[in-house]
């Protein structure tokens, strides 16, 4: 089938579930439903990888090194980008060529997404300009200081202004949830959900 | 302070937020709340690690590439283990050394837990005979298959009869969680699932 591309963001000191959660949730999803479905890509409406500056190795919060698929040069076509927190994003506030590639890319991706802090680096990167937009509990006034045209919804787990963004860490993965849903329908969702024994969070 | 060692077994085929959220709560716990506590290991209660067989790459469910920490052969001692499931767990059923390691390294271990699948493995390297254990919805049958004595719990989302098993995917953080409270308290446990935005599932 023709699959949407979704690319995943990495840097030092990516928080391990804000990329992992909406990795689980793309890579697994499936437009038909149960388990048998999940052993090929068969009806796979997503293809997941993960990208980062360079091809080395990244190390994420705690320690974890994950290999990125694709460095920036190298990159295919991105529909659906996800733009994942963690402390590293701070140092990242200041790395023009990770905003210049963020917001190149962003602005030829079909949907640009964000969890956590991640929406950190979209703000700066120019994306949330005027609209509603959420991120970590701890970062809410930093958000607005980075941009104090965003009105932060700091009471909802994902917002939807065009960006998608959500709250802390484990949020991502109900923001994923919600993309799938937005593209596919609520059944392809909630099964994606059922196979990963996670209750769904509105709101 | 005196850390508690957290290997979690990694293969090729390995689900994703199967390792990744068991990952995620056992580095970010601090025995001090909030933000700024998780800046630095002062107060993190627990060293985790990852270990495979070999030191290769480990590409998990979806192609995520990830670099082992340890192999067999010079993993330190492990006092919580961590074996996560997936497809990648039917070929291991098998698997010899895999099993064997399981076997030498669960039994020096302070606790041995699963996500999902996992519990397939630690049945067959004989850990849950005779007790109460789950797995992810769709292998039910199939652990009860590997052995006859396990009395299945597949109503439950984390079920703790000595060794600690969950149910699927997601249900390895709630997992974790637990093992967090038995040793910090709830306090501990409630306060890495704040900063994680995580609601926590009871039972």
């Amino acid at each position: 089938m023709n699959q949407e591309t979704v690319g995943i963001l990495l840097f030092n000191e990516v928080e391990v579930l804000d990329f992992a959660g909406p990795y689980e949730v793309f890579s697994r999803t499936r437009l038909n439903p149960g388990i048998q479905s999940r052993r090929s890509d068969e009806s796979a409406p997503f293809r997941v990888f993960t990208v980062s500056a360079t091809l080395n190795a990244v190390e994420a919060t705690g320690g974890l090194r994950v290999l990125p698929d694709f460095d920036f040069a190298t990159v295919p076509k991105i529909d659906i980008l996800v733009v994942p927190g963690g402390f590293g994003t701070r140092g990242l506030l200041n790395d023009t060529p990770v905003l210049s590639w963020i917001a190149k890319v962003g602005a030829g991706a079909q949907l640009v997404t964000s969890v956590c802090t991640g929406s950190l680096l979209l703000a700066k990167a120019g994306f949330l300009s005027g609209k509603r937009a959420t991120t970590h509990w701890g970062a809410v006034q930093l958000l607005a200081e980075v941009d104090p045209t965003i009105r932060v919804q700091s009471d909802q787990r994902v917002v939807k202004d065009g960006i998608y963004t959500s709250a802390g860490v484990s949020a991502g993965i109900d923001m994923a949830l919600d993309v799938v849903e937005s593209k596919h329908g609520k059944a392809v969702a909630d099964d994606t959900a059922h196979y990963m024994d996670y209750p769904r969070h509105v709101g």
